[in-house]
């Protein structure tokens, strides 16, 4: 008998499992989730619903009437509309059907892990191009690199995580033009920046929009995202989806979530948005502090204090943040999710006391 | 630009996505489901231990919890279990850090659909060994194909979907010794056949297990799958799971069928594999059918009759089976899950009465 372990194709022996640090703590800003919990009437509506709804029966082959809420909600066809366990596996499906060996993918640094890790497992190659030194995506580098590399698919955060720059609309148009690949923008926190690329769709045929469930939603819990690309590509990136992805619990708390946007998790989006900016605001007034703007619900925060210092203390006082500083560039940073407006001074007066005795 | 089609995998490009025929009866024997619905005492104990779980909060990143319970039921070590979307995710997992170009994945057909879909879709190669004419295993050719074409991972599904065959320990322990590749033996069905090849992991550190939570354990709806193997190929496959793969609450539900497996749905699987032989003999009565022996909660039937003309007939009465004719071998044949004493004195009735007319 080989050794097992000499199956496994060595790109994927080398990678690092993608992995976090769990720690428990009773103000949690560590995951860039919705701070309020999904509001009572869409759990007891999405219960109502289930009611009678067998759990031993398989969910749709597909989503139907989740698709044709997300196509009323996003103003795109529902046969441009995918839907999955999570953006993750959108993602996921859209690499395996356009990566292997040979094949190139364009992203920032820093950005989600998971972009690189998915393309590494499965043989392509990834072009990395910084960030500009202001944490902005640095569009000069992009064009040249699209150009002169000329990736198959190119993937932007926008808000991007961990450091919540955005592309512009003319500089995404420019990219589009520019990119003879696909260009795929993962919309997480499409929400908290109140801009999309959703109206290019109809012009670029090679641009894909990823979304999730997990952050305006306030359902990170259940694991729903979405796709939204031109029906022909949408065809072909379904067929690296799995059979009865989305579970039937899911869906339909993502049904009734869709529904009741406008009047319960707009306005949560609201305030998330104005505490990120006064959050900023106070950040900015502690000395030895320096946040980032951000169009998410989180910032990262530049500190003259070890960050896993920071991270520690805080723990002490019951926050958790999210340790960046194995990123790319953000080795003096710290970043921090958007948190109640309660949460918010809690993270604010904790920073003030542990930057006073620095 | 491009043509997007274009930058899609040329052999992802030439499949056809994996589909159903979406039918609507009051009967539904097609798709091998438990057809009791989940015990009310396992919904009510999901329902109170997520009472106060917010769903706006990740998944844990790690499901111990579970994994420690699966490895209770198991008898294999936390260590060398994963957790997935169901089965088909870690399947695909296994696939993507094993297959790419150049690479053999060895099936028998007729089987499982998706081992052929996501082989192909990460440009591996397809050895495919014919079923014997009696729809069992053909250890000889088998093994032949292993020794001469040296297959990187071997997909046995066991009990087989969807014929119902089973290999044997002995046979499995004889392919085992003979591969110098992965052995993948998708249990889907062993608590319907009684047997199960985790006992053979201890020796064989290149066989992986995989089961489901859609069958004997009624949650089809909810997307719970489970691999075992040796810990350390664990930690590889790992890398291409998804981060929060599962989500809350079919990981709490989960849970819950294991703690009251015993109790409640191990008589229900008593009671299917009683029915199964039952259905096997009323249908052996019947002139012009001829039923395959399964393992596994559900059967092929072979037919004088146009199968689809008897699922038509079986539909007009309220019954939906699955149209197999375009599986290999099985061109003159229906499968019908096995279903309640009551949906199943239904189909025996109902074919009683097609067959007396033709």
């Amino acid at each position: 008998m080989r050794d097992p372990l000499e199956l496994i194709k060595p790109q994927v022996r080398g990678l690092r499992r993608y992995s976090l640090r769990v720690e428990a703590a009773p103000v949690k800003l560590n995951q860039n989730e919705n701070p309020w919990d999904t509001p009572l009437e869409i759990k007891q509506e999405t219960f109502r619903r289930l009611d009678d709804r067998q759990w031993s029966r398989y969910p749709e082959f597909v989503p139907s009437s989740l698709i044709a809420r997300l196509a009323n909600f996003s103003g795109w066809p529902a046969e441009g509309t995918l839907v999955g366990n999570g953006s993750n596996e959108l993602i996921q499906a859209l690499l395996m059907t356009t990566v292997g060996e040979g094949k190139r993918v364009l992203i920032n640094e820093p950005t989600f892990t998971l972009y690189r890790q998915i393309t590494t497992v499965l043989g392509g190659e990834i072009i990395s191009v910084p960030l500009t030194s202001a944490l902005t995506y640095d569009m000069k580098a992009m064009t040249a690199a699209t150009e002169s590399l000329n990736p198959d698919v190119t993937i932007i955060c926008s808000p991007n995580n961990p450091t919540g720059c955005a592309i512009s609309q003319p500089d995404l148009s420019s990219l589009l033009e520019a990119a003879k690949g696909l260009v795929v923008v993962d919309e997480a926190y499409f929400e908290f920046a109140g801009e999309t690329a959703v109206p290019l769709l109809k012009q670029h045929r090679n641009l894909v929009v990823l979304r999730t469930f997990s952050k305006a939603m306030a359902m990170a819990g259940l694991r729903v995202g979405y796709l939204l690309t031109a029906p022909e590509l949408a065809l072909e990136i379904a067929k690296a989806l799995l059979p009865y992805n989305l579970n039937a619990f899911s869906q339909t708390a993502a049904e009734v979530a869709i529904e009741m946007y406008e009047t319960l998790l707009k306005p949560l989006v609201s305030e998330i948005v104005a505490e990120r900016d006064r959050l900023f605001d106070q950040l900015s007034g502690i000395q030895g502090l320096e946040p980032v703007r951000s169009r998410a619900n989180f910032m990262v925060v530049r500190s003259n204090v070890d960050p896993r210092r920071v991270f520690d203390q805080l723990l002490q006082r019951g926050i958790l943040i999210r340790d960046v500083t194995s990123y790319p560039m953000l080795q003096d940073c710290f970043r921090v999710g958007v948190g109640t407006f309660e949460e918010n001074n809690m993270l604010i007066e904790s920073l003030r006391e542990i930057f006073a005795h620095n």
